[in-house]
């Protein structure tokens, strides 16, 4: 396709891949809210406008306001953080749920049928990602809303695709942010989908009050191809597809996962981990899931062990973040630009003291 | 012992267990040499003195050379980097051994011995330590001499126990420029000693060319609790205590490990790690051990590995140090110091959006 449009704006130094673009010709099955104003950008929307909409839960000001905060531009920056200091008293009130499996395992049809029976009960559900490896040109940015078609268009939901083409850490304050703008607008229900790479779970794992490992039965080795870590961070396994002739097999792998629980640490004080069985296709254990859920935020809630994470999040990605700044700023200043490369030349062939090198530029870097 | 002398310096905030504090009524078995001068702090001495004094390879200004680049004063930092710059062209004409295993594996043993085998043989031996759970009042500044009596008292031997009191971070540090310092006095062979605690071993790996891994045979299940990133940073594993009843026990576990090597990615391009016997209490396969580093050097120098390797060290290590100290400056900054708690706060209470918090904070430090 060759009608590239222009994003609304691109990060610092990103390339034609940046994620808000818009794929021309598949808009179709995109929510007809959602573009409604599509003539408006949001720079051009007033704060309190945005504000105001986010508040008001209008899904199209909702969407504009995550696109503000995934803008890396200084002034959308501060407009962002101002559109979120207002809204930040209003968030906190839902349960965000992290949702992690390999490909195939089926996580889009869970998160639509899961979803879907949310709203049932009476829920407001937001699905964000987190995919290190998404990019517009694969389709990332429809492909969410394309996967799970029927959530999408019902108006209890919000979907919003990974924000895109830049470092997990960059991704991940941008899905934090847009967990609180998405519960501000009364979303009770976030459900936070990652693939298993690199270092995208413990990245949702830190953002979320409950971690759910999807899997599938396979071959009676169902521990072998999974990391022991990720297991630890898990506060429910669903073994997936377990129907038809599947069933026995999902229901070894179940055996198989419960005696591992036993040997591993636990994520979460006050709860323990389990396994249980279901067919997201088939609509089949989904209300188990969802009292799982019920249970594990009574038991944490009463426990404190609920709040304690919130709060250790809260600290851990203020921490983070500090840390990222403060070296992004030093390695973007004027002066260290220019004596780097040559510093770093000078020390790699062996002609410099390393502790030399930094503390001159640590010099040239406070000037 | 309540005689508790006051050490030359102490790091900046650092408590009573400063390393670098002498701990007296053991003076006796400390190699002479080093302290005929004792009435001289390293503070006194010019940077000529200690310049001629490490170049002519005089064991007691080495010892003061150390002594100056491991304090944190802003005075000596400065001396001491001007020593390194001086010495610099004179470093890195040797081969730097790492070393590690459990406690009890016998490396003090081993490492005495063998350097007393490489001193026979013309060479000579520098052992540094890193150990990031030492400190003064564990006795460890004299413990590694009391362990290798007759290597302390040769004089082709330098032997320094582990800078301590510090975080890894800036221990390593110190080790890696007391590498630079023995070998501008002329060591040929520096031997770095770690007990597995922690993120040690990739430390050490960080500064060394030649990685040993030290393991004595169990009961059969050698691999049990070892864990395999371990084995992925050796260049050679040693199987010691390969003497008495016990050879056909460290036979096996050889085989074990010989084995498991087949699955492992290997820790140098253009070497394949072995397995090897030894027992160094009874000087058995020392030899085999000095061959097998020969080896490896002729292999990496020949393939580029080394120099390649070398390379990169010098460049991470400067990379991490320069953002180790851009944080430490952020940080050490007044209104960083004035405005952090009370930010932190809010953060955590979920009353202030994280990244206006930072944002405030960056703009307060480059004020």
């Amino acid at each position: 396709m060759s009608d590239k449009r222009k994003p609304e704006w691109a990060p610092l130094n990103s390339g034609s891949e940046f994620a808000s673009r818009i794929v021309s010709g598949e808009n179709t099955i995109v929510n007809p809210m959602s573009n409604r104003d599509n003539k408006k950008t949001a720079r051009q929307y007033e704060l309190s406008e945005l504000v105001e909409g986010v508040r008001d839960s209008n899904r199209t000001l909702l969407s504009k306001a995550i696109t503000l905060i995934e803008s890396n531009s200084e002034k959308h920056f501060q407009m962002g953080q101002e559109l979120l200091n207002q809204l930040l008293p209003l968030s906190g009130a839902s349960i965000r749920i992290g949702i992690t499996g390999v490909p195939g395992a089926g996580k889009s049809t869970f998160i639509e049928n899961f979803g879907l029976s949310l709203i049932e009960k009476g829920h407001k559900v937001a699905v964000l990602a987190i995919d290190p490896s998404s990019c517009i040109s694969k389709g990332s940015i429809l492909g969410d809303k394309t996967r799970m078609e029927k959530l999408s268009c019902h108006p209890a939901s919000f979907i919003r695709p990974s924000p895109s083409a830049g470092v997990l850490g960059g991704v991940a304050r941008k899905t934090r942010e847009s967990i609180i703008l998405c519960e501000a607008a009364g979303y009770d229900t976030i459900l936070i989908e990652t693939v298993g790479v690199g270092q995208s779970e413990t990245t949702v794992r830190s953002m979320v009050d409950f971690f759910l490992l999807m899997q599938i039965a396979g071959a009676g080795d169902e521990l072998q191809g999974i990391k022991k870590g990720i297991i630890e961070l898990a506060d429910l396994i669903v073994i997936n597809k377990s129907d038809g002739d599947n069933i026995q097999r999902a229901e070894l792998a179940k055996q198989e996962f419960s005696n591992a629980l036993h040997y591993i640490r636990h994520a979460t004080d006050s709860w323990q981990t389990k396994a249980v069985l279901c067919s997201a296709l088939f609509n089949d254990g989904l209300d188990v899931i969802w009292d799982v859920v019920q249970d594990f935020k009574l038991a944490t809630i009463n426990s404190g062990a609920f709040k304690k994470r919130r709060t250790e999040q809260s600290i851990q990605w203020f921490e983070s973040l500090l840390a990222e700044s403060v070296l992004h700023s030093f390695y973007q200043s004027k002066a260290v630009i220019q004596l780097l490369p040559e510093l770093k030349e000078k020390v790699s062939q062996g002609s410099l003291p390393v502790a030399l090198a930094v503390s001159t530029l640590i010099s040239a870097g406070s000037r």
